[in-house]
């Protein structure tokens, strides 16, 4: 039989937990305390929380079988909380993290979260953030909150805010390919039939990847507004458009390289793959504005401009609702 | 019919929620980009983490028929978040919080849980606290957590583990008050046959009041160890006793006041007042010590003192569970 966390202390399952995560470079004081104690060179702390919850953010099984491992939630935990403070264009240094878990959750669920956790924090390049302290509580239902800390080292932080007329927008990573993911778990068929491609759209929705150096990069190249696409492209546009009181337009012929690689999977799905494209959260790549004069940071590729106007989003200078995107125009 | 949480988009909501949030002094950026900024003028930032869960941290409906409002639980929330930091001998600066909202859940008991955390702050005296940032989302169970930071003003955080022989053990406030609340809220018979106390007593249960301002004015007298009792005495005084590598002897005499006003409802529950006194939590009062040269400061009681040794707790030089509370003192 399986050990549940229900069998064990609130202490004996921290013994377990603890020696899996990483330990901090900038605490001075870590676990253990009432609370912690962060190094905070520049004078500023940026901080951010995210929540991940069963069966509304994640899904022990989906319908084509597939289980959801702790490792996978533990990773999309760091990844998404890592990926605010990268939107910002600062450095993650520590997170704190809060469990709300079922007494029968087996024990090596919660340890396979936290290597997820630390995975991420390595793999993802975040080096010196670590977990320096949490809460672990019982509750109906898996519930993982983490809050995370981040340095400037200095600079300016990219606001929403800042975006000009002229600037160029674009964007890092593949968007489109955690929502195509996304489609396959949740579709009715097994995996397998997808081929590789389908295994590595999956990743993109269970582990994304937020490009960690590209956050800080953008920052010194000059930026003008940056924020992380954890709702969509357009969306997300909408919201640098608002807060800077511009218009974004994108270039449909630019966003189509994107699509093109989810076309194949869409067909299958009998979906539209510009949906996924325009449409899709959770990659955690980076949107961004450039005053023009700016050479693009490694990573970013230019995908439309900032227009005067209305803070609307447009694709070709047309609405988008036109373009038959109007579900995500709000 | 009311409106549930269900019916709002997560803008709308957080439209709701924000205005009845007081805005923090030491934020250099606010609510509404990917991560708020804090100023951290000493060069550190203290952090915790802490998540009320429905039905095990706070029932909506108890046994006795009493309802716990968003109010309660949004007091509880700030009250246990802020205690952490002013066990460090700190002072609040912000609180991050997430909430995860069964969408049936009433429009008006998410604004009360807002007016809940704004009351905690003001009345406790966190001046300049605010709430600069959050994150929304559905669940099957209300789940409440909150990161706080805080500033040590420049001084050095008061650790649990520099007590030392000889040291004063002192307490604040009145432990066990809010454990005979919790055995009034869970007994079956109606609040109003216990009387006036008895609201008091569910009052310091539902709305706990950590001292704030003794947390920094023990600091500067020069506490040697301290935290905030929120699982019982004996358990804290233990956590003490372990992390300083010595023993802490506690005065059953001098305790014995706060069990005095206790006896009352003990003795109708049919319970002996001194289990809440040594084994209740949540009072969020403080625990520390003090070189014994130290003139107490205002607020704290010498409850008995630190002893070379095994690190155990002992009353009157004799094992806890010699005395009958073998059950809290692991």
């Amino acid at each position: 039989m399986r050990l549940t966390v229900g069998a064990l202390s609130e202490a004996e399952l921290l013994e377990r937990i603890f020696p899996r995560l990483p330990v901090p470079d900038a605490v001075l004081l870590g676990p253990g305390d009432d609370a912690a104690i962060l190094a905070a060179p520049d004078g500023r702390t940026v901080i951010s929380i995210d929540t991940l919850v069963e069966d509304h953010d994640f899904r022990l099984l989906r319908p084509n079988g597939h289980r959801t491992t702790g490792y996978d939630v533990g990773w999309k935990c760091a990844a998404q909380n890592l990926s605010d403070i990268n939107a910002m264009g600062g450095r993650a240094t520590s997170l704190v993290v809060s469990l709300t878990l079922p007494p029968i959750t087996p024990v090596e669920w919660v340890e396979s979260l936290a290597d997820g956790l630390t995975a991420a924090i390595r793999e993802l390049g975040a080096p010196g953030c670590g977990v320096v302290g949490g809460d672990l509580g019982a509750g109906a239902q898996l519930v993982v909150t983490a809050a995370v800390t981040g340095t400037l080292d200095g600079r300016e932080p990219v606001l929403r805010s800042g975006a000009k007329a002229g600037h160029t927008v674009a964007v890092t990573g593949m968007p489109g390919r955690a929502a195509a993911g996304l489609a396959l778990l949740e579709d009715g068929r097994p995996l397998g039939g997808f081929g590789p491609a389908g295994e590595e759209l999956v990743a993109a929705q269970l582990r994304p990847r937020p490009p960690l150096a590209a956050g800080p990069a953008a920052a010194v190249a000059g930026a003008s507004a940056m924020l992380d696409i954890s709702d969509g492209l357009l969306r997300d546009a909408g919201r640098i458009a608002a807060a800077s009181g511009v218009g974004l337009d994108l270039d449909p012929s630019a966003l189509r390289q994107y699509a093109v690689p989810l076309e194949g999977t869409a067909a299958l799905l009998g979906v539209d793959a510009m949906d996924w494209v325009l449409g899709g959260g959770e990659d955690h790549g980076l949107l961004a504005t450039f005053p023009q004069d700016v050479l693009l940071p490694r990573g970013f590729t230019a995908v439309g401009s900032v227009v005067p106007g209305q803070p609307l989003v447009t694709l070709a200078s047309q609405a988008a609702a036109l373009r038959g995107w109007d579900h995500f125009a709000h």
